[in-house]
């Protein structure tokens, strides 16, 4: 028999909401939290445009500008210090119109079809284009799956000895994106077998899709098309 | 209470033989297998005398001659190829001296902590510096360690489509070296948390050691000194 191993994007077949991205919005929240240390951001993008809320024109410098908003938010401090960072606001932002815990605004039917896969003997995954230290904070209390069931991108990290204290810090450097050709890599270096199931709901998602429902045995593929706006 | 996860080195801590490694030796049986396509072997290091039977003298050129042995032997296949081949080796060579399956030549003490720990709900790792994709194939029957909780060193590997099937090449092009002050850092990006348990034999585990082992809570660690060649 085939192992049982689903995977599953988290952008929007497991967030209720899209296209705009959770751990963006936790971005642009820490630019503004550390906004009061750099007094040079006032005037440089994209940081001066974040700062006036001005999101649509921070990020029109394309994947530059984002890769700097992310860098600098998620790099320079301990993976602890990242993962405190990351509770604390998963623990308290709000989604403006609904006023709800992002953690609270999940995709239930997903959640529905999670709970009944592992009911079922599948071990359930993440495989998500997002940062994979920031989903692991809250993947077990919201989606039920583990740290050790995510999958996504990553930046590197460096092992130092500080005042005899062991660490790791977290560099300013991409390793890995787990999105579109780079999702079955993911996968395939975090789980070593091919997934018998995949959920997604976007274009990044097409490989991943490909690659698990090629033959040989059962196999199951679902692609999630969002109709919330319109309910 | 902590998680309870339990991370293992696999050269030594699991594998009664050193320090002639296993890997190595499936390494050096590939240039052999391989050889009656590469004529050109035959003058050109390391692999002449690779092919003379001369392994001491095929390393001299250090870590860019094992390179090029382990890139030769590990890429330009698909995982799937990789994988059967490395399952063939395993099911068929054997020790010179014992004439066991390697497979067969496990450290047992090492088997029963492994036991003893999943009965009192630990999760097993592997973390070597040895080939992920390598250990995946035998860890479940060796160590009864799923592939998903193996972690190691790897390549670099590239989705694509041939003839309609979607697969992933092996690059020859490293993708992560998982020793020394790698080791906490795949340990985390694996794991995406701290073990409490770290077993080890060489200078290799050193910083899993320490970042297993740092407060808080309770934690373990062991080193393991090999005297099995006095026995």
């Amino acid at each position: 028999m085939p192992e049982r191993i689903a995977v599953f994007d988290n952008d929007g077949t497991l967030w209720a909401e899209q296209p705009m991205y959770f751990q963006l919005l936790f971005a642009v929240d820490r630019v503004k939290a550390l906004a009061p240390q750099h007094p040079e951001w006032a005037s440089q993008e994209p940081f001066a445009s974040l700062l006036k809320g001005n999101l649509k024109e921070a990020l029109a410098g394309g994947e530059p500008a984002i890769m700097q908003i992310v860098m600098t938010t998620h790099a320079g401090m301990t993976t602890e210090e990242f993962d405190q960072i990351v509770r604390d606001w998963t623990s308290s932002a709000k989604h403006p119109k609904t006023g709800q815990l992002y953690t609270k605004m999940v995709y239930q039917p997903m959640l529905e079809v999670l709970t009944y896969l592992r009911a079922n003997g599948f071990k359930t995954y993440i495989a998500s284009g997002g940062g994979i230290d920031f989903m692991c904070v809250f993947s077990e209390e919201v989606y039920g799956i583990p740290p050790e069931q995510v999958i996504g991108s990553s930046g590197k990290a460096k092992f130092e000895m500080r005042d005899g204290t062991p660490l790791l810090m977290r560099l300013a450097e991409i390793n890995f994106i787990d999105d579109k050709a780079g999702k079955p890599v993911g996968i395939h270096q975090h789980i070593g077998r091919r997934p018998i199931a995949a959920f997604g709901n976007s274009d990044g998602d097409l490989q991943m899709l490909q690659w698990t429902c090629s033959p040989p045995g059962p196999r199951f593929c679902l692609f999630v098309r969002h109709t919330d706006a319109d309910r």
